[in-house]
């Protein structure tokens, strides 16, 4: 029998559980897409590159999803891992400041499924106001904010302005009571406490790739 | 004394160690621009909210760098993490894919220092082939992927191209010669063996906000 746990506390589990847990999505929505039933943690850790051990003291943050010696339900444990991971609703952005990577991320909303949904695209500068974007919004007032918040359900901000602007983008993004916010531009931003900001940082990846081109490429 | 070690084995040291050096180098570069000279691993920790017997560990793979009792040089310790992450020379990219985020991407190229350059943006599209990108150069045809490679020295390949294009363009990077590819299309995409690829997923960002905003935003 599995079984889903509704109240976990999240100062126990690390922030690299939670992008396990995304990555597990995925692999499991590979999965479903294959027409496979069930799967074992050993074979999901084999078919995908994970570690077995892993992966069950991750889930077992959660609860007891596996039936022992046969694995887990795909269906189930796609539906487990959306409701953990918040999917099951939908969650609204807004984007402050529309340059190439915010028309870009407009696009890339397609790709974001049912569980994420931009509902507004923002500027300060007078010239961008009005333009209409990718995904059939039209730029608006940054000065706006905390209204747009309120009024649409915002639950989080993304900053793509340049990094100049970025720290002032989040205070605003606090004090009109978002809790979450991803942060692209390429500067330490820091939010107060109670609010969670991410940054994207493109760095990490190529100093990965700089790293393998100096020491070799590993072996599959 | 500190001592680095030029020959490594790859195949030991797992992609989330080169991650963390690349975050301990964003640290230790915000140590040097305060001007602080020597640090602890205990210390270099607490700053930066790291675990210092991981920050060791990490760095016992790439030689001796501290001094027992003093801690570690913070000027001969971004030295040594830029040497042991290839950045001590410049890498070069291409990109095929030229949307919104390549444009972004030859902005924020501003911000990857000296040691990543952009040398060519390529499209299939023959509208756009002879644009101009915000980092000075124009548009070239993605059917000279292989000799653009050759001619500049090109060590990694970028995608951002649509999905559906992304297989192909990775195939085309592999046999053109480059080792190493970074990836942006909302798609699984598969190098052949001696090629490393990398995907950067903006869904798993999102999906971990997700999670806090449904289970609640830790402690600080």
């Amino acid at each position: 029998m599995s079984l889903l746990r509704t109240n976990v506390d999240v100062n126990t589990i690390s922030a690299l559980t939670i992008v396990r847990l995304s990555i597990y999505l995925r692999c499991v929505e590979r999965l479903a897409s294959l027409g496979i039933e069930t799967i074992s943690s050993q074979e999901l850790a084999r078919r995908f590159n994970l570690n077995p051990a892993q992966i069950r003291k991750d889930f077992a943050y959660f609860g007891e999803f596996g039936v022992r010696g046969v694995g887990y339900n795909v269906i189930e444990l796609r539906s487990y891992l959306r409701e953990i991971l918040g999917l099951d609703r939908e969650h609204r952005l807004v984007i402050v400041g529309v340059g190439n990577l915010a028309m870009a991320l407009a696009n890339y909303s397609r790709f974001t499924g049912q569980s994420f949904l931009i509902v507004g695209m923002l500027d300060a500068n007078p010239d961008k106001i009005g333009m209409r974007t990718p995904n059939g919004l039209m730029v608006e007032d940054a000065g706006r904010l905390a209204d747009i918040v309120i009024q649409r359900n915002v639950e989080i901000g993304v900053i793509t302005t340049p990094a100049s602007a970025a720290q002032k983008v989040c205070d605003d993004m606090a004090s009109s009571g978002l809790k979450t916010i991803l942060n692209f531009a390429p500067v330490q931003v820091k939010a107060p406490d109670g609010v969670l900001i991410r940054s994207v940082d493109l760095r990490v990846y190529l100093e990965e790739l700089a790293f393998y081109l100096t020491h070799g490429i590993p072996e599959p």
